[in-house]
């Protein structure tokens, strides 16, 4: 290993070869306060010096870790004692704006929320959203395949990006760097990469797509009666408004983030089991608010909604909206808390949760309780479980509650945050040995020596 | 062959067994009339069936093309003598259609309209559509990532499938028939089979996301008096309008399709530049077709349009979209013809187009003609042309014109239609040679005998 850093320092100057206390005040996960365990983080500035390290890593059988913004929560990013860790802090530079074509040209290490206000600069977006905008990379996002709160309208990750490019273990840079928005010229090698979580290649630089930013937006927090009710809002919204999120709160979170935390005002009373956050993007500056109101006004009428709100400026659309993403108050009000993060057909939800909800009860009658929420559009339920102790074996009682349903109803153990160390082992929950298998003879093909985010993923 | 063709007998019976005259009276090529060369061609029924025969296939190491609708133009489908054609035409099944989660569940052979017309009858639409919509099939479909006409609003083929199940060389199936919009519990299986032409395996059922049939559909055909105008037209109506096709016509094609041709009814006088087709599908059946009028007013205003048809029926409105869709007319008129399918950035296309007509005048100065259409928002043209051979001179003297300019400004030798046979030397035009390295090590891992659809593709 000291032979290698030693080579290392002097591609990346010793300024980007941080070992010893530079290392430990850094974290690999965000979910923990545990020091950065990783022999040394390395901090190259282009592809060609990512390309040099790999060469090296190669050679010597050195396992990496690549950060981007550590904001993932599935122990994803986690890095040993043996292992280097590759951040790409220093790669943040936007190559390049077509306002024309709408796409945008970036290093991985970028955060998402400068790519979001270098698209609004020029009139466009660049739609993918989530609460870790601030700190969250381009890397990151592509490495995760993340989702969000525009999922519903614009996709994930994987439908923002035109091209890439990438380094292979043994350093080999792949620049697959399409800027067409059809490109059909032989197999889709980005696809690899994407939501790969670091296992496959290391992402260096991205085309991004961006999309028109549309010149009228609604918002409104609603209470809804019945999770019924709150399906059949789901599709009337869809099919009369132009929707680009319909976020689900259950009474559980919603009252935790308002009334019980006093971390936020209650724009609604908390005394209704379900809520929603509604927002659209139209194009008719003219009509659209007087549309969106008259639904408003019609699913009340239909008892569909019980009260609503609407944000009538950005910093009300703001205040709903931190209602759903403060992440903060939950940790602070539930800690030591289990996240989870679960995909399932809607029609499954309610009973879902209110098994796990009395299950939970029973395993854990003292401390065990839950708070959902989540993208019901996309069929993505974030749930937040404490039972007063984080101990394995708590965790372990919790995740075969929460896991083992999903295998029957045809959901999946992970909808957006990936797999990581977390949920390695549950991953035959939600995929079979084929697939498995195919998933494993990918790896060897591309990582024969196993040396990109080890232990990550596969089983 | 012959003890192969007798077990395959066994698993099939001989009436799914063909050979002989019953193979030569078929095609292997849209665009040809040869008759089909493969030695047999068998029709399994079942993934089951299609798995023993790829295990026998394995053994015996005998080379298979599969077949779709066989209307593919880049010669993906075509089988030499050695090589026994698998045709997907009794696995058409419709297995199941979910209108709350919006998802079908499908056989590989289904033809594309049959899959749309039943996504209309629970009031949603499968939104990939194309002219050869009553022949081709899912499983072409998805082999080939197609576009078609309203990617500019759904995207191709990829993002239309949610699950997929396909066979190996070697006789396993990879079930991975996800339902769940979100899924990143590892690799994304699926997107190897994507667009991989039938050479990495045979997808046998899919898993295809369907979305809601909105309430309000509009249509017109407009006359553009320069490329400057079409663009600024584009991007006007990406903003203001809920657009769903944006489809551009050349001067040299409109006028071929009505006047020259007599096959259609001119709606708009024959003497414009440019013309487009364009349709939006919204949700506001009260303001909708008013504010596509008056859009289309301030762009006559503007001089961004000189004349304009609406679609006032369905029928009206399959009488302007049978002119950019009869390819019939085209080759009747344009034959023996060479087809070309190509992208590239949208301000480059006007002068590509127009140093394309020149150069083609020059190097065939009798019979030189050249015809272009396409989508416009994806910056994807179909060039046809002709220069009154088919002869293999005459037509790489055409492909050197139409590929080479490509790799200089960045578009793609295939934007929809693939490489198949007739690309595939011009491959290293799009890719570079790291991504075809890249494709051939998929390629060894998945068909390390090379069995599957031997010669497409790949140089």
């Amino acid at each position: 290993m000291d032979q290698l850093l030693e080579s290392l320092t002097e591609i990346l100057g010793p300024e980007n070869v941080l070992t010893g206390e530079a290392v430990l005040e850094r974290s690999a996960d965000w979910f923990s306060s545990m020091p950065c365990e990783a022999a040394a983080i390395v901090r190259p500035a282009t592809t060609e010096q990512l390309s040099q390290i790999m060469t090296l890593c190669h050679k010597a059988r050195q396992p990496v870790v690549t950060h981007g913004g550590v904001t993932g929560v599935v122990h994803g990013a986690v890095a040993s004692a043996n292992e280097l860790v590759i951040s790409l802090e220093r790669m943040t530079a936007i190559e390049e704006v077509d306002a024309v074509g709408g796409t945008m040209t970036v290093q991985a290490g970028i955060p998402l929320q400068s790519v979001q206000e270098a698209a609004a600069e020029i009139d466009m977006q660049f739609p993918l959203d989530l609460g870790a905008r601030g700190s969250c990379t381009i890397g990151g996002n592509i490495a995760t395949n993340a989702g969000g709160v525009q999922v519903i309208r614009y996709g994930m990750m994987r439908q923002q990006v035109l091209g890439l490019e990438a380094v292979l273990a043994d350093g080999r840079v792949v620049s697959s760097m399409n800027r067409m928005l059809k490109n059909n010229a032989g197999y889709d090698l980005k696809q690899l990469f994407i939501g790969s979580e670091g296992t496959l290649g290391i992402v260096t630089r991205a085309v991004l797509r961006l999309q028109p930013r549309l010149p009228s937006e609604q918002c409104a927090m609603v209470a809804v009666p019945t999770f019924d009710a709150l399906t059949t809002l789901l599709d009337l919204t869809s099919r009369r408004l132009d929707l680009s999120a319909f976020e689900a709160l259950w009474n559980s979170h919603y009252r935790l983030m308002t009334e019980e935390s006093g971390a936020h005002r209650a724009p609604l009373p908390v005394d209704s089991p379900f809520y929603a956050i509604i927002e659209t993007q139209g194009v008719d500056r003219e009509h659209d608010a007087e549309r969106f109101q008259a639904l408003l006004e019609q699913a009340f009428e239909e008892g569909l909604i019980s009260d609503a709100v609407l944000a009538s400026s950005e910093a009300q659309r703001q205040e709903l909206w931190a209602i759903r993403e403060n992440i903060e108050v939950l940790i602070r009000a539930l800690g030591p808390m289990f996240s989870f993060d679960v995909s399932l057909p809607i029609p499954a939800m309610a009973s879902y949760v209110a098994d796990l909800e009395r299950q939970l009860a029973q395993a854990f009658p003292e401390a065990g309780r839950l708070v959902t929420f989540g993208h019901l559009g996309d069929g993505n339920l974030h749930i937040m479980v404490t039972v007063g102790d984080a101990g394995r074996e708590s965790r372990y009682a919790v995740e075969k509650l929460v896991y083992q349903p999903l295998a029957e109803i045809g959901g999946s153990i992970s909808a957006e945050h990936g797999i990581g160390m977390e949920k390695r082992d549950y991953l035959y929950l939600s995929r079979n040995e084929d697939e498995i298998e195919v998933m494993k003879m990918l790896k060897k093909a591309l990582d024969p020596k196993g040396l990109l985010n080890p232990g990550k993923v596969l089983p």
